[in-house]
């Protein structure tokens, strides 16, 4: 049996997760989107409803993101906190995404993102998300 | 050395913790709000800003939320999924609470909550929440 992953190893193949799922946004790449998301993933996105439940609904989430992005698709993590145990971790990061607007005025969108992960057969998978602006009113 | 806890039995005291903790804001006891919270807590909270860091600024976190609450102060689990491992859990929640409006017609508010936590010293101690509304425009 092979050893078992260190604390620092989980870490960085999470922060390496997120980072490669953040770039499959940025090139429109479905396949790699959700390549390493649990079929039953629950998401509590930025625009509504309040919860969308499996892996269909998800991939189906991102094409009101992308009718709203300019293109090439602004994705980027400006910051991340990795916890991870030995099977279940969870990320907060902030991310900045952008707001197609006339003429190519494109306005940037700083948002907030939490992802829930199990180790699953050795691997680390998604099984929540939770994309948020703060409220406006 | 005591016996470790079953996974069964550390999803049970994290389900408790997290309906303690409402029934806390509830009843508007700040000590027993932040009785399972760590130091460093990270709080990505419904109105701005965009990140909250440290249990000062989570406590006064809770002032503009009894502001716009009636009382007796409504903040009810509708739904809760635990994911715990052996020493990081996560929870995704649906709650209820409710704007005070004029006449006593108070208005229901459902929002996301996503909680994180790590085991320290053998207790589960809150270390992220994650409250949002899905967005209005």
């Amino acid at each position: 049996m092979a050893q078992e992953p260190t604390a620092a190893e989980d870490e960085a193949a999470i922060r390496k997760l997120v980072e490669s799922w953040a770039a499959a946004v940025r090139r429109k790449d479905m396949p790699a989107i959700l390549r390493n998301h649990a079929a039953d993933i629950l998401m509590f996105d930025v625009p509504p409803p309040l919860r969308l439940e499996g892996i269909q609904a998800y991939e189906e989430s991102w094409a009101p993101f992308y009718a709203a992005s300019p293109t090439p698709t602004p994705f980027d993590i400006q910051e991340m906190s990795v916890t991870a145990g030995r099977d279940v971790a969870f990320v907060a990061a902030l991310e900045r995404c952008a707001l197609a607007g006339p003429g190519g005025m494109n306005v940037d969108l700083d948002f907030r993102l939490t992802i829930g992960l199990r180790k699953i057969d050795g691997q680390w998978t998604i099984t929540h998300e939770h994309h948020s602006l703060p409220a406006t009113d």
